[in-house]
């Protein structure tokens, strides 16, 4: 089997940022350490990455969906659909994503989550899928966004209305629910992590803190877009944000929350300020319609037209923010310049930018990798973890992308594979 | 001069917990080591302090009135009043304070103000007193609180508004503001700070972040009882509390703001979200109503009646919350209480109490003293500052308070310093 080892790279590892060779086989990272004393052999091909900085691919946990395709349209679902975002998305770095459907109708959901199912990426097919996040429609009227009220939906009957409205857990990683609601806390939460496996995440809320710890005490550990669409924090009630510092949670997890850094719904000093509260939990998420990779001009999203002007979406007629059109890259280059901002602002000059490069792509990978139970395979360079990668320049701009060892995509062909080679023993 | 020698105690001192002895002369805290090779003498009176922690002396920068008397009275006010209340306070730890008076007519502040002129505090008459705060009553009526409506004023003229309203700046320490009321940030803050030398803080405010921004840059460096009677914290619009993590705001000093810890007006998880936001602008004030230190029961202060049930004052007949009824030394309890629960929660058990006891300390001392520049004289125990301290048990129970280096209280006659003494050579 091939060994490939890409040389002169600065890898983001454990946390930090180190200059070190990644070593591939298989699609996987690998202790070179182990290949010289075991098998005593030397890579077959050898790449020169001209001292870029070489990070684990981008995961999206939340993704309505990009390039003018709609993950909740029934119209449109289908696997040639996903297959085609999940090609063009390495364009942006992200190696991974859960297509996020917003609150829909039953027959809708029926049509469409069958479409979805988890899939490993290649450079062929494009990003890994991994499972669906569904939106609602079990959240609250009060903080519905851009989600249509005829859709929103209660649950009686507890989790025998989730699945009669879904359909099918099958493939769902992810469902964001208003813990509120009357038998979410009691059996809904508790069933779908324990017997589903499914990961619970709450927004869309008016929820207290009582609340919010006691949906977290019985099995939720994520928060969808922290401070978008629920109670703002307040002094006497912190409500579902005050999850971030709140002490009556069990110590065995930690709370993750999504964090849409697109410049648009959440300002810079909200960032540095959910950073300083709580960086261990922080993942940013695009929240991304249909209209990301496009430019200005009406689109939709579910049941709802949407209108993107100056990298606003919004639902035509209204001043309702939908979901954003900044790309997961983007992102991560919002989330540096803001801590960058915050410490000029504290220090006069900047002391700790490799700490803030390295927490910001920890937000776009390791973390969204641990909400999900994948942080071994998923989101780091570690030995043993798919060789999902990406090549960034000091401005983290994405150069190139790699999906199971192989690329899946250049900025331009200086950084083609071909032209990147230095040593090919195997040919 | 008399050479007093305090041994067997830790100090609060730079920031952390020293064992050292506290050697005091002519009411200012000395550098040993001088005495020694200067003038080679040996201390004249020891006295064992029994392991306490000996920290400074609290720091009130809010306090409206305590043990049945309110500043804000006409009829009260006298310079015999605030001497029994600056006595008594000596028995909740605090050394020095700012008496506050609320929105008033004009002719109370003529009647009231003259009479808490700046004073050295002693073991005799008690606290010292660092001028006045005068909160309101340019403030917005939105975020009134308390403050009655009809007090409330605008600026035409600028300071010269102020000046009619209150009828001199002579002792006046701190006036509270609402930046987004018109000629605030153009002339009233910028006149009040470099010809006054007057603390601008502002609250009782809807101002946005970017008025709170233009208002620091005009010279304005605190933030009135953060949380309280503000905008809450708004992902798109964070308010004055994204001043807390603003990135356009001058480097050569920082903002504080005072927090009122009393279990009531603020969550435990708000103060470890200020506290892990912005450390070190964090202080502690109580905010304090004439109630404080009394059983439940109605009061007043200023205009308005109050009522105090269950540690809560709020006016009589509403729900609104007018202050607190908790002595500083409760709120340095309550703040230690609420990092070590956030603690608990990250780690399963406590591993940094000691840098906690300290945080919470220097929120009552070294903070409050920065913000009124005096910060090498108060709320230190650095060589040359005045000897103004506390002897705390280990659940941060005041035992004994010292000002000018002479014990003005003591919980009990063990802590009495003619019980502690061990040498006199001086007699």
């Amino acid at each position: 089997m091939t060994l490939f080892r890409f040389c002169n790279c600065t890898l983001i590892r454990n946390h930090a940022l180190v200059v070190d060779d990644l070593w591939i086989r298989h699609g996987k990272i690998i202790d070179p350490e182990k290949v010289f004393f075991d098998e005593r052999i030397q890579a077959d091909v050898e790449y020169d990455c001209r001292g870029v900085l070489v990070a684990p691919g981008y995961i999206d946990l939340q993704i309505n969906g990009a390039f003018g395709h709609d993950f909740s349209s029934p119209d449109e679902a289908s696997e040639e659909m996903l297959l085609l975002v999940a090609q063009k998305l390495t364009a942006h770095g992200v190696t991974a994503f859960v297509p996020t459907v917003v609150s829909s109708k039953p027959e809708t959901y029926k049509a469409v989550l069958p479409k979805y199912k988890r899939r490993a990426g290649s450079a062929k097919d494009g990003a890994t899928i991994l499972g669906t996040h569904i939106e609602g429609p079990f959240i609250d009227e009060k903080k519905r966004g851009a989600h249509r009220t005829d859709f929103l939906r209660k649950a009686p009957n507890g989790i025998e209305d989730l699945l009669s409205c879904y359909g099918s857990f099958n493939d769902v990683s992810i469902i964001t629910i208003a813990p509120e609601i009357p038998n979410m806390i009691e059996t809904v939460i508790p069933e779908l992590v324990q017997k589903y496996n499914i990961v619970v995440s709450v927004g869309h809320s008016i929820a207290s803190l009582d609340i919010g710890e006691r949906a977290v005490c019985a099995g939720a550990r994520f928060i969808t877009h922290l401070f978008n669409a629920m109670l703002p924090f307040h002094h006497r009630d912190p409500g579902l944000v005050g999850l971030l510092t709140s002490h009556r949670l069990p110590t065995t997890s930690i709370v993750h929350y999504g964090l849409i850094a697109d410049g648009i719904h959440t300002h810079s000093a909200a960032v540095r300020l959910a950073h300083r509260v709580h960086p261990q939990g922080l993942v940013l998420v695009t929240d991304a319609v249909p209209a990301l990779g496009l430019p200005d001009g009406t689109y939709h999203m579910g049941a709802e037209k949407i209108l993107v002007e100056n990298k606003r979406a919004t639902i035509a007629g209204t001043q309702t923010l939908c979901g954003s059109i900044a790309s997961l890259a983007e992102c991560v280059q919002n989330m540096r310049q803001a801590l960058l901002d915050g410490e000029i602002s504290k220090h006069g000059e900047v002391k700790i930018d490799k700490q803030f490069i390295v927490e910001c792509i920890d937000a776009a990978t390791l973390h969204p990798a641990s909400v999900l139970h994948i942080e071994n395979q998923k989101g780091t360079l570690s030995f043993g973890a798919d060789a999902d990668f990406i090549f960034l320049d000091d401005k983290l701009n994405v150069l190139s992308t790699f999906i199971a060892g192989e690329q899946a995509w250049t900025v331009n062909d200086n950084w083609s594979i071909n032209n990147l080679r230095t040593k090919n023993s195997s040919q």
